[in-house]
């Protein structure tokens, strides 16, 4: 298999995984999925985050707790969205929440929880003055999270790149001993999967690119 | 070589590449990259992002005559910085900006150039209310430039996310007919790299990564 066959195999099979079990990472494998986060780029190289990678359960426990409010408030206003929605799309929805739920209650379980921080005067926003929410930022950041989901998926391991947690940063900092002004920007729980690794659902190219003009 | 060993070796030679030959990318091998892009993850799989990959000689002009104003502004910024510095500290950082000159400047002679653009209305921002520049609006955009330049180093190709052009915005969207409410939050020129692909220069893991806490 070349290089780009089995890169391909890694992409196309890294799903957003949920539920673990309970095996451990072990300290060498767990060196190699954080190293392929280094290796991702950003704005004049200045690598402006850093990631707090917590196996003390006892400091799990604090993170899942603040995770949880902010999931169920999540859950509610899409729930509130629905109301209208007959019972069946209602049912529906709230099966599709329920991982999502198991993995808030239960993050103390999960083998290594990764919250990323960034230091914000080390970030350059070019879309700050344009009127709408700025996202620029993330340029320098999420690159090195999906570089990390996918060395993780490439190990047999898996995660999901969640930013619920960002609305609570002051507190994250507290749990955490994270010195101001350094930000929450994502939290990627990792373990061994207890489903598969599998193929994802995904809109067509033709869908998502456009050649030359957007018409 | 197993799947992570192969990872690991594109991942840890995904270098920015700002110089390219003139070879054009075949249309099966541009579609493979792109591919790549769209299996990246997104909040809620909303997948709020497109790619105008644009080829047209005379649009990728009008791209490079945008792009390099704000270039030539940003190294203007980054020299004031430098006023009080010695002349050989100078004359490295003019060195060291001249490849990005040379990228703006000859924008049109790439064989592709992608621009990605995002609903802002189907990216939800965690951290809108923090008191600092928003971020996580990022976090369903770049994983899937990432897939995009990981892959196209798999295919022997080469590519730099950059971010300068989002400062201009309306005209991009003017120029690639791009409908509001859709905002542009990265260009990237793909092709052929003039030099090789290699090693890369980043913090080593023990400054990156914290265990448990941040002290």
């Amino acid at each position: 298999m070349n290089m780009s066959e089995n890169l391909y195999e890694v992409l196309s099979t890294t799903r957003s995984i949920r539920r673990f079990t309970t095996q451990e990472i072990d300290e060498a494998t767990l060196h190699r999925v954080l190293q392929a986060a280094i290796w991702a780029p950003s704005g004049g190289n200045r690598q402006p985050w850093r990631i707090v990678a917590v196996k003390d359960t006892r400091i799990k426990k604090q993170l899942g707790d603040i995770y949880s409010t902010e999931w169920d408030k999540y859950v509610e206003m899409n729930m509130q969205k629905l109301s209208e929605a007959s019972e069946a799309v209602k049912e529906a929805a709230t099966r599709g929440f329920a991982t999502g739920t198991q993995l808030a209650r239960t993050l103390a379980d999960v083998p290594v929880v990764c919250i990323f921080v960034h230091n914000p005067a080390d970030v350059f926003t070019t879309d700050a003055h344009l009127g709408r929410t700025p996202v620029v930022g993330g340029a320098s950041l999420y690159p090195a999270v999906q570089n990390l989901l996918i060395a993780a998926r490439s190990e047999g391991l898996g995660g999901v790149l969640t930013t619920l947690i960002s609305a609570r940063e002051p507190e994250v900092r507290a749990v955490l001993n994270i010195p101001e002004p350094w930000g929450v920007h994502a939290m990627v729980p990792l373990g061994y999967p207890q489903g598969k690794h599998g193929s994802l659902r995904r809109a067509p190219l033709s869908e998502m690119v456009k050649f030359d003009t957007w018409s």
